[in-house]
């Protein structure tokens, strides 16, 4: 069995052909949801260049911003309860919806993020009852039980940085790449404080005075620090596994590591084809 | 003794003839340390304006951006420090430093701020051992001890919110105007778990979920809640005294109350100008 699988994500997307759980052909563009006008006329052109084959999508083409607004699927969830409520376009066109979560005051969201996070699962990468980091602009933290997401977190960590670096009193402060050295873990410790506006105050005066050299890499210590201290309680000792492109996933694994936890870095491109493959099969 | 005293801060200044102890004059503008380019023409239009006398500037005149930069004063530091370390342009013309603090790993600077903290004391307004909280873009908070202040911390607080509602994925929720609620004090109890890239995010999915109202003043409270609490363990019980205008000092007052702390609302006009004159009288 062929089809076409889609991660479309706001700002970019990823097409796979999939035969038989195998990638025939993949492709990586920026017409994400948040850039595409017209969706019919954008899928069939997917279906022009890599063959007229049921679609499968996720992310938020299933948005507001989308083609069509899915309703998210409440957590506890897993495949079985995301295929469930697919939206389906027609007969050969469809989108995985989000999850919800709502605990005590605080409420959550994710789209695209679960096929990863039970693929993951589905596939054996990680454990059915685990701790998941997808780390990125909006970083995920998944709490899976007997393969389903049970709960999760969503932190802007990776907003937050792009807001301090692009406006406001730290941004000429905050130039070059961000790398792992001192100044790194010395943000993840102060992170750890849990005090970000008076630790990000902390940059301009440490500036002011001449007293930190890699004042970006600190920067991003910081936002990521105060991120894993205040799920690492909720790992209590388990590993936590992160799903994400190696150089921010390595920063992420280092800043639990200083913190006293411990992490494994997982294919996350590995885990979507999973997931995706068997909300086919449960589908199909 | 007359003389003319300015608080110059970086979008604006407030200028006030002072005549033993009195304010026979004042005038406020948008003539920042920021976009001034001509000090000495500045100063010689104020005299103009306020009659020749000796003139006493505070805040980020004596900045990088300003007239000259006056090297920071170490805390623990008092009023007599300050007047030791005047920034002298000529006979007629001084500049107050501003105070810089180092504490293990985090550094803090002030300017301008360290004349109201160091007048209330001084004016009676607040104990001479007190934790004195100044709220606004970069609020800043400060023990004084015996009259000195002791330490500080500073949280761009205030700069976090302005991000947030200028930039970013939450500014098209977070319309209108801050006031007290319930969804205020939500807020503040939410900020209060120190989870602020977590709980920010929470402020976009209650929005795409319909399960927040007033979502800007919930998000000024979770940014104040998480700068008090912050701070309370250091207040030990303490009154905090709050200067600041009666809108955002309110806000700080009901936050600190709601989190279980106590604080009064004390005249920072008053504190600015016992402090400028006290220095004043120090020197003249």
């Amino acid at each position: 069995m062929t089809f076409i699988a889609v991660d479309w994500g706001t700002t970019n997307r990823r097409v796979f052909l999939i035969e038989d759980g195998r990638v025939l052909r993949t492709a990586h563009d920026a017409s994400g949801a948040a850039t595409v006008q017209d969706f019919p006329a954008a899928v069939a052109a997917i279906r022009s260049r890599f063959g007229d084959h049921p679609i499968l999508m996720a992310g938020m083409v299933g948005s507001n911003i989308g083609w069509r607004s899915v309703p998210y699927v409440p957590a506890p969830a897993g495949l079985a309860d995301l295929a469930a409520a697919l939206g389906r376009i027609d007969e050969q066109t469809a989108i995985v919806p989000g999850l919800s979560h709502v605990a005590d005051t605080r409420t959550d969201v994710m789209r695209g993020e679960e096929v990863q996070l039970l693929g993951a699962a589905a596939a054996g990468l990680v454990p059915m009852t685990a701790m998941l980091c997808q780390p990125g602009t909006h970083c995920k933290w998944a709490m899976l039980e007997q393969g389903r997401v049970a709960r999760f977190t969503t932190a802007m960590t990776g907003e937050l940085f792009a807001l301090i670096r692009s406006h406001g009193l730290l941004a000429p402060q905050l130039t070059g790449k961000v790398a792992d050295g001192a100044d790194f873990r010395e943000g993840v410790l102060e992170g750890a404080r849990r005090d970000l506006a008076a630790s990000l105050f902390g940059i301009r005066a440490a500036g002011l005075l001449g007293r930190r050299d890699d004042a970006v890499s600190y920067a991003s210590g910081l936002l990521i620090g105060s991120d894993v201290v205040a799920r690492l309680a909720e790992a209590d000792g388990q590993t936590v596994y992160v799903l994400a492109d190696p150089a921010l996933g390595a920063l992420y694994s280092i800043a639990i590591e200083t913190l006293g936890g411990s992490s494994l870095l997982i294919d996350s491109h590995a885990a979507f084809l999973s997931g995706i493959t068997r909300l086919w099969d449960l589908i199909a």
